[in-house]
């Protein structure tokens, strides 16, 4: 419910989170930052661990096969340093929101910039963990994994890690979808009614 | 803002869509549940274009290449065609929407349904978009589209068909997203507020 200011013993008393939430409410907006943050830190480890993954995924000899020759490897190597970065962003800004009780941003470009974020980069994770499988798949069956299986086994756990950052950046999502509804409906951040 | 129900004239009047909502707001409401409709309705068209280009993809001859010996494309062809259901049955309650003024299932169960599964099907479209742009780039380096190119312009224009229902898909689901927040504030899926 939208809230309007309050007169009190003749006090106008605009609306603000420090005053108004009970610390019932302050302990509950906590626990759900801190969720948050867990979430975006297994994203960012996760993510991170891709990149790495295929990054390194090169063994001298120009024989053998090289992550930079397949364009799907390059995709998923892109868009898990992406996601990396972008997650340690949100980490800082998430333990700065909780430390200092006020986003980075103002308030309606930080939920929206989150959410926005959330969604197009999960799109992006996604689609080159799926593209990096099917690539996979077919290097399987070609003789490329037979003449450098360590190439193989490590681009499968690059992907595999990529998909992990994906599914915690989706839990990441809905929370920041549950921030966006928070505040269309509260004016705020805060997801709590009281 | 939550509507409670308004005492008037003595009358406990509940809050009703088509009691309080004024012909202007009927009128904007049908117009969104329109430009639903051609969303979803293109997204069938270019999800079953998608499903078919992909499924009709074979050639006489046993030693030219079938979609169905390679996985990326099987996911597809599968995707697809449970894209182009989703919508077609979509495409059906919301006629039944815009022409009877309630929706099919309940509408908390409607909102929800239509908005869960918008997001979980862009998803899976665009894991099999980009599982098959990873595989046909790797059999035009091949030489299976020396051997028939028919058969790799097909997958080309499947793929793309299968991008461009993602792309529909993803408008309905920013849309049936707004109704989810239209449900939450009003308790209504009236996106309208007068």
């Amino acid at each position: 419910m939208m809230r309007s200011p309050q007169v009190r013993n003749g006090v106008v008393e605009t609306p603000s989170p420090s005053h108004f939430h009970s610390s019932v409410s302050v302990h509950k907006l906590r626990r759900f930052n801190i969720l948050i943050v867990v979430f975006r830190f297994a994203s960012f480890c996760f993510s991170l661990a891709s990149a790495i993954f295929m990054f390194t995924n090169s063994r001298r000899g120009s024989d053998l096969p090289q992550w930079h020759h397949f364009d799907a490897f390059r995709f998923v190597a892109v868009a898990g340093a992406i996601v990396a970065l972008y997650s340690l962003f949100e980490v800082g800004a998430s333990v700065w929101e909780i430390s200092r009780g006020a986003t980075v941003f103002p308030e309606v470009v930080q939920v929206w910039f989150d959410f926005g974020h959330d969604q197009v980069f999960a799109y992006l994770l996604l689609s080159a963990g799926s593209a990096g499988t099917s690539l996979a798949r077919i290097l399987k069956e070609m003789d490329t994994c037979t003449v450098s299986n360590a190439f193989c086994v490590q681009s499968d756990i690059s992907i595999a890690f990529g998909f992990a950052g994906f599914m915690f950046l989706g839990f990441s999502s809905l929370l920041s979808g549950f921030r966006v509804v928070s505040f269309i409906i509260n004016g705020s951040r805060f997801n709590v009614q009281n």
